[in-house]
């Protein structure tokens, strides 16, 4: 606030706090009793569309500002949003950054934490529920299972495309003989899925495709390392979407008609 | 209710439902919307002590049920839960079996879902915040980083004691070149750091263990893969515990003035 003195408590000497906020999946009843009393209180919400229409919905349009995708249709430099979340902090707004799931779990939200920290502004970090966890699990699939599994890694599927090849060891991760989780995967499927069945992954063990988890139109669909590729075109899976590969995957069938809203 | 008719909307005739709820890393502001909500309308809460003392201490005791030990001292069989959450239910009850963390991610949560199915009592799983992505969060660890690691795992240092040996393969876990997250792993740190230096991890890889993360009394100790046993042992970290391994542990040091509550 240049003109200072306009809104009561705050002042040209006082610097912001800006809040990096996990929005869970998607579903509204699954944002932390913090995140909705912060989404409350904030002066600006800078958001992308991963947070999902329900939350968003609740946002006054006032206090939104879109940083996932600029005017013409490219997507918003991280620096952007650094330099933003610094600017208006500066002008002493309560700012909340948004993030679908965790922001630490495949969110920048590690990077935006050491930005802030840099340029002196006071932040903090605002846990969510990751779509990696809450996805399958709202399908049936627990990520871990004592009979099953003793690990579970999760994988993103869409890395930062100025790297020249993909620094996910696949062959690695099906040694682990863990479950594997990949966020933002459907484009890739092809690949990882033929990567884990050349590092020697059976072609029958079981997957699941989860798309717009815990949002109003979530859909399922379920394969295995061998059809899910023909599963995902048949069904028309788009992203946003988690893949879960592994036995846990199998356990959906065994609960399925307990599931609620399918 | 075998006497039936006392309570509104409620007869023998009707199955009440069990909610399996993650109570998040202990913080009470970091339970959902939905978490609150449902501990506020039970009938029954089904826990042990992993959801921490602040969370517990907001429930009524007349609808707490201790199922994390028994009267003697030793554990409560996972059996008895199991056939209590079923009791409960028949007799018309709202049923929230409350879990730390995330009733997924090494939480059983998996089992007591088939279980629940199997005896044809509804329910629904309320995911929570993993602490194994909330405990660093906090610390000022973010899981993953575009810059350190594609991928993070997530494994229990505390196996079934029926299992003969070891089923999680720290190797090919080393392989991945991703963070670990190891939860309740404090008592077993000795073994499996020495794994991991064996399988060719570099013996200055950052470590952190987060003690009682989101409690009030919440603790952190840093060291690297070769220094946190004797870390742990002379700041004498006790478990509930996380541990992290990986780049991402070194974060905690850029931000540290910036954390809240330390």
């Amino acid at each position: 606030m240049s003109d200072g003195g306009e809104r009561v408590g705050k002042s040209d000497d006082t610097v912001g706090k800006v809040y990096l906020v996990g929005s869970g999946p998607g579903d509204p009843d699954l944002l932390t009793v913090k995140a909705k009393r912060l989404l409350e209180e904030a002066d600006v919400v800078l958001h992308d569309k991963l947070p999902g229409p329900e939350i968003l919905g609740t946002i006054p349009e006032a206090k939104r500002e879109d940083v996932g995708k600029r005017a013409g249709g490219e997507w918003t430099p991280q620096e952007y949003t650094n330099a933003r979340m610094v600017e208006l902090a500066r002008e002493g707004e309560t700012v909340v950054r948004l993030k679908g799931g965790d922001p630490t779990v495949f969110g920048r939200g590690g990077e935006e934490m050491v930005h802030l920290a840099e340029e002196g502004v006071p932040f903090e970090l605002v846990p969510g529920i990751t779509s990696a966890v809450a996805g399958p699990a709202v399908a049936g699939i627990p990520v871990t299972h004592r009979d099953h599994t003793s690990s579970v890694s999760f994988v993103t599927g869409h890395e930062d495309p100025t790297k020249e090849e993909s620094a996910v060891d696949w062959a690695a991760l099906a040694d682990t003989g863990g479950t594997i989780v990949v966020l933002m995967g459907v484009g890739k499927l092809p690949d990882y899925t033929a990567a884990l069945r050349e590092a020697g992954m059976a072609p029958e063990t079981p997957v699941a495709l989860i798309e717009r988890a815990t949002w109003p139109d979530q859909r399922v669909a379920t394969g295995t390392l061998e059809t899910i590729v023909a599963v995902r075109d048949s069904e028309g899976i788009e992203p946003p979407a988690i893949t879960v590969i592994g036995d846990v995957a199998g356990q959906r069938e065994r609960v399925l008609e307990f599931l609620e809203g399918e």
